[in-house]
């Protein structure tokens, strides 16, 4: 574990344990440094990490400080244990809730609480109409036949070239462009699984996962994700020694629902303990250009000497949405990843490849990536803010470092399906918990989108929800207003 | 049957019988109108048919003449009777063996006689990039996420719009944006079968079917295909009652890799069957606008009363190729083929389908069409008049009446993957007919595209062609050159 993590996990247990009160102030970062041992740039990560985390606030020249947000920040959302009977891999039957629940959050009229996307209006779509037609006008009209799959050279170069930014080498030779990572993670899964194999899947996942497993005919084993960490490894080993399942999909990086983010020595133990299991991993590693912090997460690919991990990767998060620009880099699967690309939608669409291609070569990703990430971090203290202040005591929420979703345990009592009946009423859109796992576990959960509302829209999403919850016991409807 | 087919089909088999022998001179338009009381409308395009067969030649000023060509041509490279004791459906695995003749035919450097693309040189590139950047200027941001499945809105009216011009009733919320025909044709798949199913196809038939019924694990059923005329439809009938498959994947306008096209009358009586037997029908009308007659054959979705008839077009052979933008119409299968594009790519490429919605609205398609397929329709007979002049004289191969793609039976003894390999050699790709079948029934069949190379490239493939075929046999390649 890097050094500062650890710093940072010492400090955390010390504020959960009560040893740290809210307000107290912590040792500025030279007298820790001096007393530890470390750097001032290792204590001021792990300062900053804590901050990310809510866990700590900075005030200008004094230092930083326990939030007063700390004292219930520690109850985290984890998921209930599951039943120890579960069988080996059951069938999933949840595409109809998922579509009808998806399909009755799609008006535009709706506050986009519910939304899996981030703002269409935080991307450079002016300089990527541009770069569409200045990538047209060079490209060869033998191109519409040559950048089949596994898609055009210059995008795939570009891709390669920001891992190699990132510090992870990747040959571009094994980059295959697909539909977004929705179609990434769907020819990945197809390549190393057979109808009726088991697929280990987080608990709550993706939905995105539990379609797939349903179209295709697979099964799930569920593992919890622990609202900050990721799955646990211990429990990990443990299933993959019992059910011995086809496949693993995860999300080390900012998980969806949950914003969990694998530690990276838990990401290096990961990618080993699956080379040990000859399990293929599954990496859907959508939000990595989302991280709050000072640099990208590593991948559990970065980890991987054996080929076994096939990482996933969109510009649908961070630059495009709409364009349907993925990759695929399927390891030592690559090969049959690529014949079944062909075989299924042939290529990526041509106008999207080299429109990025040709936008990735200028010199305004990065700015824009800071300004996204610096927005949504942004975001996301707002929604916060709204959440411990118009919400009952009860609840418990993540606290993501990156990407533009939380995860959050509603009041006792309050069921979240009827809350996402009662908050389309009020023109407010959510994503009940059920959707992300195979049954009603997460039932009492809801997933908040803050990258798609606005600030505005935030507030008054969280002040409707407030409404609804508050009144949510009482009998009589003309109470409503005498709160 | 429409009047001037059925003329056309009697002066056929008078030629066939030998009665018109070849120079004969056909009843004047006028005569044949009076005599057999047709217009002379009905009169001409019958005629025309003929002339598109390769049956009869205009000469100006003096009528119409039966070619010389004619003598061989009603020899059609039907394929062979199937040997009784087929099962229900085999396992198909094809796969390796389609790919790696494929990735072997894919370079710029070959003359591309084996391509499955049209000459991207036949395609308005300038004017469908201005359309994307126009398209996108006035696209909202909120498109993005809008726009997902079922599709662009506009893109989705200016289609339903086409087919209204063409004479069929559609409605836009019938039609999901698809990437390609190729992802039409999977997602009608998957909706409508499970694996381990039976899926009636034809024999020969487009590879892409046999990839997609091999990858998802459903077992073939092969029916063989006329090659002027499409499958029999007694014979289906026969194959419907015995072997019950869940659904039929047919390709009734210009088949690939035929050319064959079923007639209208033919086309009713398939949908009515397959409605009596409740076997959906995957209709690939990929190649619909590239009809080189007066207007577009209808497809067996225009007979179609019960929503039986899944019905799958594209823009990439007719208008835009590599900007992977098709649909399905899965009349009752609706719902289901929707939430499955859903689930597994989420949505089409946003500039692509705005720039072709945009471009559709104008007023270049229809003359950019026109020009298409008078330019197609000559390459086919640029083909055909080398293949008739270098070819030794016991080949036969169809004349189709639209597409690009003619199919071919090579002379006796020639294996086709032989010749795939010594053609390669000499810079031609060709299709061999192993391709396009379960088996090597069709090894010594080839598909060749003529709308992929120019008028001089495939004058030099052929010669290049019978320069290896007429070698063939010999044993020292001393004596290459004492031709």
């Amino acid at each position: 574990m890097a050094l500062y993590i650890d710093y940072a996990e010492q400090v955390q247990s010390l504020i959960a344990s009560g040893a740290l009160p809210a307000g107290e102030r912590l040792p500025s970062v030279r007298e820790a440094s001096r007393r530890r041992g470390l750097s001032v740039s290792t204590v001021l990560q792990a300062y900053r990490l804590l901050e990310a985390r809510g866990l700590v606030e900075a005030r200008a020249r004094s230092g930083y400080y326990v939030s007063a947000r700390a004292v219930h920040y520690p109850q985290r959302p984890d998921p209930p244990a599951l039943a120890p009977a579960r069988e080996a891999g059951v069938p999933v039957d949840r595409s109809r809730l998922i579509h009808a629940v998806l399909d009755a959050s799609r008006s535009r009229e709706l506050m986009p609480l519910g939304s899996a996307f981030p703002d269409p209006r935080l991307f450079p779509l002016a300089r990527l109409r541009r770069s569409i037609y200045r990538g047209l006008r060079h490209a060869d009209a033998h191109q519409s036949v040559e950048d089949l799959s596994p898609g055009n050279a210059e995008l795939r170069r570009q891709i390669a070239i920001r891992y190699h930014l990132d510090g992870y080498h990747v040959d571009p030779n094994e980059i295959v462009i697909t539909h977004g990572a929705l179609e990434a993670l769907n020819l990945c899964l197809q390549a190393v699984t057979r109808p009726g194999d088991s697929v280990l899947i987080e608990r709550p996942t993706f939905y995105g996962a539990l379609q797939a497993i349903e179209r295709l005919g697979r099964r799930a084993v569920e593992i919890p994700v622990d609202a900050e960490t990721g799955v646990d490894l211990a429990d990990l080993r443990a299933r993959l020694a019992r059910f011995r399942p086809a496949a693993c999909w995860l999300m080390p990086t900012f998980q969806n629902p949950t914003g969990a983010l694998m530690p990276a020595p838990a990401k290096r133990a990961l990618a080993e303990l699956l080379a040990e299991y000859e399990v293929p991993l599954i990496e859907d590693d959508a939000y990595a250009e989302l991280y709050y912090g000072d640099q990208r997460p590593p991948p559990a690919r970065a980890f991987d000497t054996s080929g076994h991990v096939l990482h996933c990767g969109t510009f649908s998060k961070c630059l495009a949405p709409g364009y349907r620009i993925g990759w695929a880099m399927p390891g030592r699967h690559t090969a049959r990843v690529m014949r079944y690309k062909l075989d299924s939608t042939l290529a990526a669409s041509l106008p999207a490849q080299v429109g990025i291609a040709d936008y990735l070569a200028g010199t305004h990703y990065d700015r824009h990536l800071a300004a996204l990430r610096a927005e949504l971090c942004s975001r996301r203290d707002r929604l916060i803010e709204h959440l411990c202040r118009e919400l009952p005591a009860d609840i418990a929420f993540t606290r993501p470092a990156g990407g533009y979703v939380l995860w959050l345990r509603l009041p006792a009592g309050i069921d979240a399906r009827e809350l996402h009946r009662r908050a389309l009423a009020a023109e407010v859109a959510i994503a009940p918990g059920v959707l992300f796992s195979t049954d009603d576990t997460f039932n009492n959960y809801v997933r908040l989108n803050y990258g798609h509302p606005n600030p505005a829209e935030i507030a008054k999403g969280v002040a409707r929800l407030a409404e609804i919850i508050d009144r949510w016991h009482r009998p009589n409807p003309a109470s409503r207003h005498a709160r």
